[in-house]
């Protein structure tokens, strides 16, 4: 059966009662919008797409891992601004012949990411296209903190990351030379784990700048550098590398170390903390904020760059 | 100069000045995520997508038009909730030759819709794509009324409407035998003019039960009468049709009672209100709620459907 034999109503009937529930909603699927609480008088609001072909191929990730993924990169950025998330509205563009059950694993696997932080599709919207696109917004609320944004970091800070780097980019590569292990890495390409309650937790420990790492973290610090108006340093012996990683790009040829300053996808999180502050895990420092411009490490200006979603 | 000339980076800092500023803004683009005022402590949201060749076609409109039109059905949602929108924010995927000047022109369109309604474009993603794909995300706030939902329609209520009905419908018509004229239909399909501030006025009102008026007026009040659990009784001679709409239907053979009854994208408003409730222009009662169900049109149920988005 495919979604077109169904029709729209008849997916909505199907899909609306896989979406879940949650205490933030107020008012869930099937009106003209939604209404999700927002207890302090704020909404914390971020959408991305995800258009196949460009942002993920089926033939590499399937409908469940491609829903899981679409709603972590957005609730990442919810949790990158110190927020906490309260739901998501998805569209989904898809062809005719498009097989109900992918539907019906997409929309689960929506649904199991939007379950790690509480949370449940609350609204949507459905239609015919030639490929599969999605766009999926994702909003949070602040309980009384003010928002961590790019522009806060401050020389003396320290640069510290939560979260997996690295792992996404040597999935990538593994798939891209058409091998399917290391599992974890490909995995880690196909599912994204962000480190959500970290977020919040920087924001309460103080956290004067917080991104999420989508470009690779060269380029997401440069973000903060060039909107705080500082430096970055990075040490480059911070960063752990695991075997398995080191394995796979010894095979492949490449620097391991790459992955983990340029990889976008694991939606880690990057954030400054006043120098002094108390880490907790598994947050671990790996720089510090200077005065002047870009991202160094080492001391040098690393010689690749990040992704640009017109350039490449 | 393309969208590829520029890089995602170079795009953003041309189109980002255009968005306009409004006043629940508390942190536009350019961080992981916006925030905007939720006064009451709720947040009102709904999603859409627009893509290209079935939802626009761009020998038809332009992109100005196309910002305008996903910019207003969005903003309808959040209206015909009772809701005053507070913001947007827009996805858009687009092939690496696109002009820089569709983009600007596009973000224009957005900026000028919005500005209508006193709200801003406060995030986005952009990405590179085969075709132009859009997604519209509207926010907005209740100012501590209830959300007018689709339910709360009871047996002896009236119906009533407020914007235009089949102007949309008769452009599409028109365009797709070809002509350009009449000029006002055309115009009609391109550009909406949804009633903005007949919402949030319906819900002060005490309205019962709303929509906006997507997938034809008898389509959408037909889920208006199923999630109410009532029978609504349209009154066709209330519909007051122009003589530009009926020269059009006449030319090309068509009812223009059809474009009225069954044409969706004007995105009207479409209410029920409690018996004897005063309704100020531009309301216009065309009919009552009555105890049973469905839609039914002079005591007929008419014979043509709405829009079903997987199955024409």
């Amino acid at each position: 059966m495919t979604v077109s034999d169904t029709g729209e109503f008849g997916l909505l009937a199907r899909i609306v009662p896989r979406l879940g529930t949650s205490a933030a909603t107020l008012l869930g699927p099937g009106d003209d919008a939604a209404v999700l609480s927002a207890a302090d008088g704020r909404v914390v609001a971020t959408t991305d797409l995800l258009l196949e072909g460009r942002h993920f191929r089926q033939d590499w990730s399937g409908p469940y891992d491609i829903g899981r993924k679409a709603a972590a990169q957005n609730l990442a950025d919810v949790v990158a601004m110190g927020a906490t998330p309260t739901g998501l509205l998805v569209g989904l563009g898809c062809p005719a012949d498009t097989p109900l059950e992918w539907a019906e694993q997409f929309a689960d696997g929506l649904r199991d990411e939007a379950a790690l932080v509480g949370v449940a599709v609350v609204g949507g919207d459905m239609a015919r296209f030639s490929s599969i696109v999605i766009s999926v917004t994702a909003l949070g609320e602040l309980h009384g903190l003010p928002p961590v944004t790019r522009s806060g970091a401050r020389a003396g800070d320290l640069v510290a990351v939560a979260g997996r780097l690295g792992w996404s980019a040597g999935g990538y590569a593994v798939l891209s030379r058409g091998f399917r292990t290391p599992r974890t890495l490909v995995a880690a390409h196909q599912r994204p784990e962000p480190p959500y309650a970290c977020g919040p937790a920087a924001a309460r420990l103080g956290a004067t700048a917080m991104c999420d790492v989508s470009d690779g973290l060269v380029a997401d610090l440069g973000h903060i550098a060039t909107a705080s108006g500082v430096r970055i340093d990075l040490d480059s012996r911070a960063f752990r590398i695991s075997g398995q990683m080191s394995d796979a790009a010894q095979a492949l040829g490449v620097d391991p170390l790459r992955w983990v300053l340029t990889g976008g996808e694991d939606h880690a999180l990057a954030a400054t903390f006043p120098a002094g502050t108390e880490l907790p895990e598994p947050w671990k420092v790996v720089g510090r904020v200077a005065e002047g411009e870009g991202v160094l490490v080492d001391g040098s200006v690393y010689p690749h760059s990040g992704y640009d979603h017109f350039q490449r």
